[in-house]
């Protein structure tokens, strides 16, 4: 076989007069007069092969027979193209070679498909055969954009004494979290192994160990329900250190995220980031992932109408719920109809209504406006800066719900008024999140973070006071409306673990039977210590302009958690299982819904 | 908290003077007189602070509290030693901290063992407080040379154009290999993944894709009886290439282990690397992996005793097995008691016995010497190459036994004699392995490496006349020894697959069924493509000069695939397994061996 010498896209017209050999495959051919084209495509571009009888030989005949995928090997010279016949569109169009040797290395059917960019096909076809759709310019781009961002983290870690090591994938089924995926044990029959949701506790026993600087590419693995940005198996790049503040430890981290903007898609971004608490998130932008690519904040109002002749704010505002507006500039000639989607909008959030305001010729306008008072819309239009052609938007009800409503209005209407540039990246963190949330299911608190997060030092006293009140050293780095990252100071003294789990209703023995090794371990010597995860796969995904992580992934799992390409999970032999102890459950009718489910590519589910 | 501003082993006489502040543990304490010295310990090394009610005030008494591996803060002045206290022993041996502040950061209970180097405990005590045990700093060595070792293979690669790429860890069972763990899907039921024996054929896939080169530090799972080199999760360094020669890729790796071993162990190695065919190894060696850091060849020496009076030598010939003979120079002196305890070691390996000859004062001794005739005496003489003080060992069988017998008989002299130089690292090419075996059990050959390995082309023939004698492009690294890396080309072409197919007897449509998904990528265009696979945590293991892969992990599994730390694997909720559609299977009744061994710690294993 004739082995390349160089690659398709990166001969330049230095090369002109050289006889090079290259091997890549039939992006498409054209045959002019007996003269025959091909585009060869390997990995790094396009070069454009001549096939003329005038020097060409036998080997035009066997060009001839190829088509589009063939995997060809050619030899011959690279020469400058005419003047014009340049094409300027791709990076090697000043030349082309004339081919004087050429080998069929392999034949191809018809893709399904055609190789390029910009494809209109269904998902599940692309992931059946994935292995041609990872062929397309974008995803050779994306692969190798994610390839070299994992490059930059572990670059910048090492140099900064992290050490990269790696923790069981076969561990121990967590009590507190999401779902396990659970692995049979062959040796011990009746016991499980658990694919980690996280590596948490080792990475925490690393600190323990006197580690200091640990990081891992981790993978790690949550049975839920999926979602276009969720996959049963994922990547983070996980990270924990000793004997840092929070605040160095954000530094640090600003650092690193700088350099991996700069050196993935060459835009600089500037440190420190931006700090938002939990708290004013929730207030301002009803989320505690807020865009802050754009303003559109929300401004609490329940003040200003708690004895409004609106009854549904007065009745919301006694109640203990709260009233909130927006104001979206501009936006007073929406049409009727475009006012009326916004009760559907409201109600998908859970919302039962959003009332409006419009301003038009110096005048409020809208079904409540008769109901305000004058210094009501005195103060409103202080609080909101109302102005000529404003559109002001009012939600009434529990905190949450105020914050799910107006928080995705925001979004939607920054979207659909272009507030968003779409070209930035945006970075906050957001810090004080609460410690603990109350679950009223299992009518007790549960940790937000998780039950190894540190209390801010001064909220200590709230355990018995006022429980989820107390603030937890823990803090999310979001990106664009994205969470890209999350982690906390952790516990290190044995007397405020103790307190926690307390505030989660676990007796002392319970404790032992759930976290014993990690207690233990807290007993010999355990230093401060504090880390950090960030969504490898979300993160690839917003650095290369998508909004689905599966174009994120070599080979991803579809919604309903399976691999098309290798037909995974499937059924096995039985005697596998017995080998394993284990039998399989007569199969569940299915319920129509969950059979469509169930047979779905995962598309229909964004 | 006070933050450390240094670290314990990096602090020179250059700072002598600076007021420095260290976090750390304690190593031990000692009070001489009412002034206290603490070693303090941090991931760096040893600093002596010491307290003195001259300059130390409260935080004397403070520090008198501390105990061995008490996490303490401390600032203090660095101040050169005495000329009569410098410890020559510790890096930082010339100064010390003269502590003015300290703060107890916490307490520790006495650990289960000391935390140095040469430790004595079971490693059982050691698995179950690994958090303890990687403080030791043996071990913190170990885990910060893999660190750097993976460092530099991704930083090779990189550098040669290789793409890191995440493969599934939830995927397909396969229908050739070891045992798979297996992982029941919830959306699924009655269905199951399997966790990867490697990314062998996504890799592949890959190739298909034209990622041209690919690789990653990828985690494995095989769930098989454990040895001491051997874990349920292991790592390798995977790579796939397309486009080149074996030759090619050979001398890339080569390139790549030279830089590993300069960089890890400052050790230069020559390439190329020795090569030596499959045959050859098993011939002088009888192993395919040979160490070669030492001579002792194992000679045939069939032809000279086919008609040999020493009956068994001639009936062993005669029944096509073969009779080879070790020269242990100058150990002609070997006590009768060293000499029977041959007849065991053989029996361990199949063998039947050993005969043996010493040759002292110019004479010919043993058991089987009157058996020989003279011109038999004067051609073993010359072959070989006996001289005074030798002593000749015989293994009469069949080629595999006397293989087994006299490869590990060479290799306890070896090491006896002290022929082996341990501080060298010795690699070789093991090639041109035979491309199938024949399975006494199934009736059919089976694939030495895998179904996808490529056949010599000058061999193809053989597939129709004597399919045993192909020979595979695959080829092993070895290492002292150790087969540290293993890799082939690979088919690409449909028809060869087709002949592999059929010589493993697989009807077409049994071959699809297994390889289905592989065999439709090779109808759009597979380029040439081969790779190899390093054995990362047995690379690791050589590398630091040890014995058993455990102490190369920083969480590893017992040989009976137990964690002992967090107690995997365990029992879980009913209503997990029910969610997964599956019920365990009564317990069997363990026989007192299989329940020892479930129980043991893996060290009896060894």
């Amino acid at each position: 076989m004739m082995l390349k010498t160089h690659s398709c896209g990166l001969l330049t017209k230095k090369e002109v007069g050289q006889t090079v050999t290259l091997n890549g495959w039939v992006q498409r051919r054209r045959d002019l007069g007996g003269v025959l084209f091909i585009d060869l495509r390997d990995r790094t571009g396009i070069m454009q092969i001549v096939f003329n009888p005038d020097f060409s030989g036998d080997a035009l005949a066997i060009a001839d027979r190829a088509r589009n995928e063939f995997v060809l090997a050619v030899k011959g010279e690279v020469v400058e193209r005419d003047a014009e016949t340049v094409n300027k569109n791709i990076a090697t169009g000043e030349i082309e070679i004339r081919v004087t040797e050429i080998e069929i290395i392999n034949a191809a059917k018809t893709p399904p498909f055609p190789i390029e960019d910009g494809l209109e096909v269904d998902e599940s076809i692309r992931l059946k055969y994935r292995y041609l759709d990872l062929r397309r310019p974008e995803m050779q781009r994306t692969l190798q954009l994610r390839s070299k961002a994992a490059k930059i983290f572990r670059d910048f870690l090492d140099e900064e004494g992290f050490i990269d090591v790696e923790t069981p994938i076969l561990t121990k089924s967590t009590p507190e979290g999401a779902r396990d995926y659970l692995v049979p044990s062959r040796v011990h029959a009746g016991e499980f192994f658990a694919l980690p949701q996280s590596p948490q506790i080792f990475k925490q026993l690393l600190m323990v160990s006197g580690l200091e600087r640990y990081y891992q590419i981790a993978r790690c693995f949550r049975d839920e329900d999926l979602r276009a940005d969720r996959q049963p198996e994922f990547t983070q790049v996980d990270i924990e250190t000793s004997f840092l503040s929070q605040e160095q430890l954000l530094e640090l981290m600003e650092k690193l995220v700088v350099r991996l903007l700069k050196e993935t898609v060459q835009v600089d971004i500037q440190a420190p980031f931006q700090q938002i608490t939990y708290a004013d998130a929730m207030n301002k932008y009803g989320s505690d992932k807020p865009d802050l690519r754009f303003g559109l904040e929300m401004e609490d109002i329940t003040d200003i109408v708690s004895t409004s002749d609106v009854k549904v704010f007065a009745s919301v505002a006694a109640g203990g719920g709260v009233v909130k507006a927006l104001n979206a500039k501009g936006c007073a000639n929406w049409s009727r109809k475009e006012l009326d989607d916004l009760q559907p909008f409201a109600s998908r959030y859970g919302g039962k209504g959003l009332a409006w305001v419009t301003v038009k010729e110096g005048e409020w306008r809208g079904p409540i406006v008769k109901f305000f008072k004058p210094e009501e819309i005195a103060s409103l239009t202080e609080r909101l800066g109302v102005e000529e052609g404003d559109l002001l938007l009012f939600s009434a009800d529990k905190k949450k719900v105020v914050a799910d409503v107006l928080g995705n209005l925001r979004l939607k209407i920054g979207k659909d008024l272009g507030l968003i540039d779409e070209s930035a990246f945006k970075f906050a963190w957001v810090v004080d999140f609460p410690l603990l949330g109350w679950d009223e299911d299992a009518k007790r608190f549960v940790a937000e973070h998780h039950p190894f997060t540190r209390p801010n030092e001064e909220d200590l006293a709230l355990f018995e006071s006022d429980p989820g009140q107390i603030r937890a050293q823990a803090y999310d780095l979001v990106l664009n409306g994205y969470e890209v990252g999350g982690g906390s100071m952790r516990i290190y003294k044995r007397e405020v673990q103790e307190m926690m789990f307390k505030a989660l209703g676990f007796t002392p023995e319970e404790s032992y039977e759930k976290f014993g090794f990690l207690l233990d371990a807290f007993d010999y010597g355990t230093p401060p210590h504090g880390g950090i995860a960030f969504g490898f796969d979300r993160l690839v995904m917003l650095l290369t302009g998508r909004t689905n992580l599966r174009e994120t992934i070599a080979f991803p799992k579809t919604a309903s958690a399976t691999d098309l390409m290798v037909d995974a999970p499937s059924e096995v032999d039985i005697s596998q299982l017995q080998q394993l102890h284990i039998r399989t459950l007569p199969k569940p009718v299915k319920q129509p819904e969950a059979a469509a489910a169930a047979a779905g590519t995962g598309t229909s589910a964004e």
